[in-house]
């Protein structure tokens, strides 16, 4: 078993409020990330994949078709985007670090499958301090 | 003359739209930056300012009071907000990191001078990939 | 399960120095990190700690509360220090990086229970080409 | 417990080709990577050792000896080499990322038992946005 | 006058030899870098270009051209490939890094004049700890 | 003329005090860095030259021969060292980055002439968010 790790990109605008509560509120649980007229974040996103070598190439998959895959499902959908207004999968959800993280890892999951390797971590870095990562359970 | 410089962060939304165009000249002319809805980035921001050691510290300035005028004048308006609709002195233009760091030059080049140093440049990196000086002239 | 990690950073001075053995003796084991008149280094701690997200707000904690406890516990004792000299939970211990790693998971556990998280890993990076990693146990 | 890493770094050639596929299927499988004559890296490898640590030193192993060790056994092999020509432990096998990681394990893991410690993980990292991870199983 | 720059990465196979010197000579001049078999690097590119703002868009010149020209006139000639064998513009070269920034230097300074902006500086980034720049006299 | 740069690093220990203040006043003017017992830095050097290529090697000057005068004239003397008490060019001067640069600078002058190139900028980086420049006047 060998753990392969991909670094995608992506550049998006996002805020942390729930309408349901005041502003005040919003302020006082998510600072700065409330802030009304968005801001945004280079965020790195790290999707590591697990497997056997295939015997032919000594991969365990193509990073070229992972790459592929991480783009298609994720990286079109966030980049130059507004996480909270453009993106399906985030529709109705709070746009913490740790919900895109778990949204992802479902966005990815079933491809992973397909390129014959398992999905193991998904990591996203969203400031230097700070980074999240979801294993899937 | 020494040059010292100093590093500072700023998480913002912007998008790169001239409201006299259409949407499909914006898109042409300032591709993905055009989408609609904003998107973001995490802006490194470098100061460098020179002038002689001064006698009794051997300092150029006090990196703590460059600090100090940077964050009030520029990071204190600049950290999670939207620079096309938050911030002052960006009202009216184009939020291209070229004018950004143009604009930035001129909210810091007096402060700099009651520090009894000279700016030199502010440098703006907007993802790793890319990056814009400016030197006064 | 979610785990999510902060970064914060200390500099502070040091000497590897068992005072029951010979200057040669030091030197022999320690290398150049017995230098009688201590060096230093700019230390990264990166703190991840595990859990369920909240319900109501999607964080599994909020990570200004997870600074604001590590800089209290831990870099307000280490910052601009020496951890031989001027740090309660580093007397009379040898200040290598793994016993740090020990000695800060201690500082930290208990207090990141009362976030409702669980601490995972307390990493410290002393150079680019050295980390340690203690899981607890 | 408690893990430590060394960061060693090495710039080397290689190609992916299969001798027995046609050209194009190496270009189909292997993409630029089969270029015929060579392309190179530099690589970061990041062994990680786990152990008690010695009541003595309060080392899990001496940092200066792994890394004697890792320069011995990998790096004089292939820095500034071609890991298809030049290197024993690679001969006749595709010089993947991954193959690499799984081979530099088996030249590392008896030599980290003589060092009272046991090898954990074996991570190579060829571009930024690229790294494997090999845990001996 | 506003300076923009644009990173673009390469990872090429070289080595630096002399076919009039003896291979002990090479050695001593080249050290590890005349190593028969090659090795190799993953070269980072620094393109620096100035200019006015352009009136319309604010751009000194829009990056996306700008990366356009770079891969076009030497990314594509580069990445993946033999600098000393499959490189054009270093045909009877020796293949340093001063030589390649100069080189690179050539084959972009008209390309940015179309770009109605000046070329001001190549930058190559070799390894960690070695670059070299370029500024056109 | 082409710029080679070379990037060495050190850990060493430092205070700013003037001994005729008070303690007050050192911390007043030098904050942190006055804190009595000392602390440290991972400090990175690095020295840019800068001449002619050599027709013979096509190289300004062999960057094995800058990295053994800077490693013999500045790197032995500050590494795992205390700049106040240890480090020869230092004495009787505050540690500061700005009169460290200018020191490194006199010790590195004459031998790059003897390299036959140009010694053109001292930089050191002491934080991630801090560097001072010296360009010799």
């Amino acid at each position: 078993m060998v753990y392969i790790t991909r670094r995608e990109q992506f550049s998006a605008a996002h805020k942390l409020v729930r309408e349901d509560w005041s502003a005040e509120k919003n302020l006082e649980i998510f600072g700065k990330c409330s802030s009304p007229n968005w801001h945004g974040h280079n965020y790195q996103l790290f999707v590591t994949v697990k497997g056997e070598q295939n015997p032919d190439t000594s991969f365990v998959a193509n990073l070229s078709d992972v790459s592929k895959v991480i783009c298609k499902k994720v990286i079109a959908k966030l980049d130059h985007k507004n996480i909270n207004l453009d993106v399906d999968f985030m529709k109705g959800k709070l746009s913490t670090t740790e919900t895109l993280a778990v949204e992802i890892w479902k966005q990815l999951e079933t491809s992973m499958q397909k390129l014959n390797c398992e999905l193991h971590c998904v990591k996203i870095q969203e400031t230097e301090n700070n980074y999240v990562e979801f294993f899937g359970k």
